[in-house]
């Protein structure tokens, strides 16, 4: 059994979409190794739970696989997140990750503030022991398949030292979650030769051909993550979480403009009802929600986190990746591969 | 009369595109502020120029302000810049440098090797007085106009000095090469708070505050960006060619993904037929191309790279703006504006 503590409040559309992601893993979880903690406003929480029950597809889940912790306070993502981990005892998303720290649940997924997710997985689960920083590891969708840029979280200014281990971190979870067979590591780069890049680029580069136990693979610049020419892409977090946000805007923005043709006029309305279907199934691949949430590696459980925006697919998506997590017994692995 | 020296070998479509933009910058050009100079294999821009007389749109062409310059050599893409730069006398990247550095062209267009352009426009045309660095500054699109992001060139591991330069530099360039009335100064960053950032943003973010003379906004992330939330985003070369290069190759993955779906079946291409005017007419705001190539600035000339793989288009653009660039003086404006 892999018990999931899930911050119910956190995020754009919590508690509705939170609580749905929750009853869509159970009912995708045949084999019933998933049961979750909603930790939150109990009577939002069972609102929520009552209505599922009403809803084609979700009204069978299995309730006795839910627990509801009720938590007072909120985290709001404007809240300093030091300030907030450490003050809001109440708070669902430090009630949820105490709940990790104290063995009662492998993992923690929340889709609140990114800042005090990632200072309440340092503070309340902590690292493993040897692990200097503990990255925000996004997977990415790229032309050719998932793969894993590490850092993004906000633990900026990286040594060489930190990029290596995010090396091992980031092979260990491409091979035993993704599945990849000795996985590529690159490290971002604003051009592919040897002495390109910034001083961390150079000091790095050489250590990580040398390091043991990781397929390096050299540079990677934006237009080979994108295209997938690495599994795994380490880069100091200022960097990763430039990269990955321009991913998500530019994406996003694009889209839009799309859209916003597709609805011009009567043709192109008319065209887009054609296109469309062709067109959905070929930018799936580019649905970053398919992968869940991103893991932040090196603590002593599992700490994910989803987007502010996510919707259920990406809270069920999360929550499936949390058994693999727990299963595969990552910590351990991650561990082991550092030392 | 403003005199660019065109490198006609550099880039994927050279010469022939090169030779075609000219043209149609010439063209285009109806007061005839221009000529160009086009250096490279003699032989080669003949054949292009006399190809163009025989095309539509092409043919009317005034000859009288185009000057060929023979040049044996080329600078290739895999070149070392610096011992490309200083090697390869015969050229047609330095020649065509070498014309501005003596005052026989006002400015230097290249499709050529990054490296290389960098590299020449500081050896060969040289810094203004009290410019520390020379940064690549491309216009981006943004859903909300155009955008100027200043440094996405090779000369990594900025300081706050020189990024307040660029605050500067960027200033004039929007306001009197783009026409933007106090245009908006932010900082690339990882979030919107003061104290978020890395060291070298963290040390900007204050003198940005207190420097007079430029418009400061605050901090600026690639949501922001996107949507055109500042005119000027200064930073650091490698977080902005990350930046710049997630923007192009994430637009250029989509749109592929999106002509694929478009060509799927046959209701998708009847669907594409109907959709695609008004498609692109939304979509053309994201083309890059429009605003021709990237200005190097600092410089006591004029040099603009453009796309390695530019087009007509983007050449012919580039042209027109080496124009108002001249006219306005932007050298003399930047010594001002950073003394």
């Amino acid at each position: 059994m892999v018990r999931v503590a899930v911050d119910a409040m956190g995020g754009d559309n919590a508690p509705g979409e939170i609580v749905r992601g929750v009853v869509d893993a159970l009912i995708a979880d045949t084999d019933k190794k998933l049961s979750v903690i909603l930790v939150g406003r109990e009577a939002d929480v069972k609102r929520e739970l009552e209505a599922c029950k009403t809803e084609k597809n979700r009204s069978t889940f299995d309730e006795s696989r839910i627990r509801i912790v009720h938590a007072d306070d909120v985290i709001e993502t404007g809240d300093p997140p030091v300030v907030a981990i450490r003050n809001k005892k109440e708070s669902s998303m430090v009630k949820a990750l105490t709940m990790v720290k104290e063995g009662e649940a492998e993992a923690f997924v929340s889709s609140g503030s990114t800042g005090a997710v990632l200072v309440g997985g340092q503070l309340i689960v902590g690292r493993l022991k040897g692990v200097q920083r503990t990255p925000l590891a996004p997977i990415i969708p790229t032309l050719n398949g998932a793969a894993l840029l590490i850092d993004c979280g906000a633990n900026v200014d990286a040594k060489p030292e930190n990029l290596i281990q995010y090396a091992h971190m980031g092979t260990v979870y491409m091979k035993y979650i993704m599945g990849v067979e000795n996985p590529r590591v690159g490290i971002l780069n604003i051009g592919v030769e040897e002495e390109k890049g910034n001083a961390l680029v150079k000091a790095t580069y050489p250590l990580l051909k040398e390091e043991k136990g990781i397929n390096f693979i050299g540079s990677v610049e934006a237009q080979g993550l994108v295209e997938g020419a690495a599994d795994v892409i380490v880069t100091d977090a200022f960097a990763g979480n430039v990269a990955l946000k321009m991913y998500e805007a530019t994406g996003k923005a694009l889209l839009k403009l799309m859209k916003d043709g597709f609805k011009s006029n009567v043709g192109s309305k008319l065209g887009a009802a054609l296109a469309l279907p062709s067109l959905k199934g070929k930018l799936k691949k580019f649905d970053a929600s398919q992968y869940g949430g991103a893991p932040m590696l090196g603590l002593k459980g599992l700490v994910v986190k989803s987007h502010g925006s996510a919707k259920a697919k990406e809270i069920r998506n999360t929550l499936m990746q949390c058994i693999d997590f727990s299963e595969q017994n990552i910590p351990e692995k991650i561990s082991g591969a550092i030392s």
